[in-house]
């Protein structure tokens, strides 16, 4: 679809690496989980339900005004490769790219809202933003919400709040999330007690590609567990006045020991991350995102200045599979890809020095 | 010792990386273990009897026509690392340089003679060449022993042949050994089978610095075990006919079978090594042979064009912990010399480019 070729060629705004705390917080997500009254859980419903469903959110979504330009993926008919790169730009969950039946995707020119159409819920609204803004973000989400109320007849309970497929969303129906970029804490060996400390806040920490994913290239997940029995408000509050400024200065502060106390250790891993990526000839996924944290982390730092941090971030995305593929114009099989993923950043790294 | 310092600084002539098949062969050596008539084998010597070998040793060594200009170092006073830059240049062994009581080495000043006084044996003659040159090895040291036999009276025995501290050395003395540069054999894993093959010829394979040592940077030593009941002519014979030329006919098929089959995963390999060396802040000697070797094959297979093999030959030898420590110009302690080695090498292959 050449919409979703235009897509795969841009880097986006929320994958940008500006904003608040961005030498740490990649980027910021809320999604708001929503099913409409009078029709069953996808779960329940049969074929015509769903299909129901599916042209009622369609054709709401794609006639209210959301304040911004808004493409329409109809998931269910698009290539593979297209959901994949909607998934490597977490515009769409994995679960939604490989599911079944009617479905689909809204997503704004600037890919910071998409609403999913048929996921787990009838409809997910989600939010997202580079770096650290929650805040801004729950403004955006909270009026996305309302518009949305006045066109739609969402299912709602006195007592326990917005009704939702899985009981762990019922209530706000929200989910918070901060993707966090951790190589510090990772190679002080310090990341245990964070994970533990996250969990006992009940809060979930998960790697990149959410729930079921490792943490790859050093890259942290974290977002609260339960929505019954706290306001969307107190959630985001604990969130920013709490929760990422102490993970954040964590993570500072074992920047800081690595540059006192052992600069050498660090620059090492820096620069060997540089030389293998500009000189590699078959890179895998996980290897790549591994070598670009460490360029990331080194950018931070100071230590290296002859690359611009807008390319790593840019690398980031481009290197994951789904991308590459567009990128080259045709499919390409593992090897394959690992040799053009190594081809494609040995040229970017040129282009950029 | 101004002396060592000055070779310390040089390459050395059998170092050079020149000579027939020096693709895969780095070097070939030949020595004779030689003991005075008269006097007992040194494990039976008490100390005078040590000394008064020695000075007689140095003294005919030092007054007889060798053919070339002739540096003598007293090992017992030597410093540390002098004896340990002579054993990083194969001029002396691990033992003479740690062992105790009068002993010394008297070293040609192209590098290619050495004699031991006082290591196991009383004299230990020893010639070496750049490349596979046994047979020019054989003719040079046959001419020293009959020159030095005029001088000197050594122990032997009308049906053993010299005698010798070691029973394996009994007969003609002779050690024959080549050194190989097999990092194709290695990555295909069949270094196992040379070795096996290897060993039925009553020949011995050993690491980079001899008996006793691991093979680092896919450098194999082959020699032969015994010296009993052949004439120096059939050893040198069977290496130069049939064990070193199968050895290399296997390595060389094994290279060309990586450039047809593998050429993306051979190129992987020597570019990554590359961009290492030329990245990392810190390097041991290990890794820096091992990143060297698959430079040394990328240059003779014609993958990698902008660095002379005079610079990867000459670093084999001054990444060494001793000569680095000569160039330094000062003692360096472990992690010291891992990051100057990473300095050096990089201010090294910056300079060549």
């Amino acid at each position: 679809m050449k919409m979703i070729d235009d897509i795969a060629k841009r880097t986006g705004t929320w994958l940008s690496g500006t904003g608040p705390m961005n030498d740490i917080v990649i980027s910021s997500r809320i999604r708001l989980a929503r099913n409409l009254a009078g029709f069953p859980f996808l779960t329940k419903s049969d074929t015509g339900q769903r299909n129901e469903i599916y042209r009622l959110l369609y054709d709401r979504v794609m006639h209210t005004d959301l304040g911004c330009r808004i493409l329409f993926v109809d998931i269910e008919e698009a290539p593979e490769l297209d959901r994949q790169v909607l998934v490597e730009r977490h515009l769409i969950s994995r679960q939604h790219a490989e599911g079944e039946g009617s479905r689909g995707v809204a997503v704004s020119d600037k890919e910071t809202l998409a609403l999913m159409v048929n996921e787990e819920d009838h409809l997910r609204i989600q939010v997202l933003g580079s770096g650290f803004r929650l805040e801004q973000l729950w403004e955006r989400i909270d009026k996305l919400d309302d518009i949305l109320q006045q066109q739609l007849d969402f299912a709602f309970h006195e007592q326990y709040g917005f009704l939702t497929a899985c009981p762990t969303n019922v209530g706000t129906g929200i989910r918070v999330s901060v993707m966090l970029h951790l190589p510090a804490l990772k190679l002080a060996g310090e990341l245990e007690k964070v994970s533990r400390a996250a969990k006992n806040m009940r809060l979930a920490v998960r790697g990149l590609h959410g729930e079921g994913t490792e943490a790859t290239g050093d890259f942290y997940q974290i977002s609260n567990q339960t929505t019954l029995g706290k306001s969307e408000k107190d959630i985001i509050a604990e969130f920013c006045s709490i929760v990422i400024p102490k993970i954040v200065d964590y993570e500072r502060m074992a920047r800081q020991a690595l540059l006192k106390d052992r600069p050498t250790a660090l620059d090492d891993k820096i620069w060997r991350a540089y030389g293998t990526l500009e000189n590699a000839r078959t890179l895998s996924t996980e290897e790549t995102l591994y070598l670009l944290s460490h360029l990331r982390m080194g950018i931070h730092l100071g230590r290296l200045e002859t690359i611009p941090l807008q390319t790593i971030n840019d690398l980031f995305i481009k290197a994951q599979p789904a991308h590459l593929q567009k990128i080259r114009g045709m499919r390409l099989d593992g090897e394959e890809r690992s040799v053009f993923r190594a081809d494609y950043i040995r040229q970017r790294l040129a282009e950029s020095n």
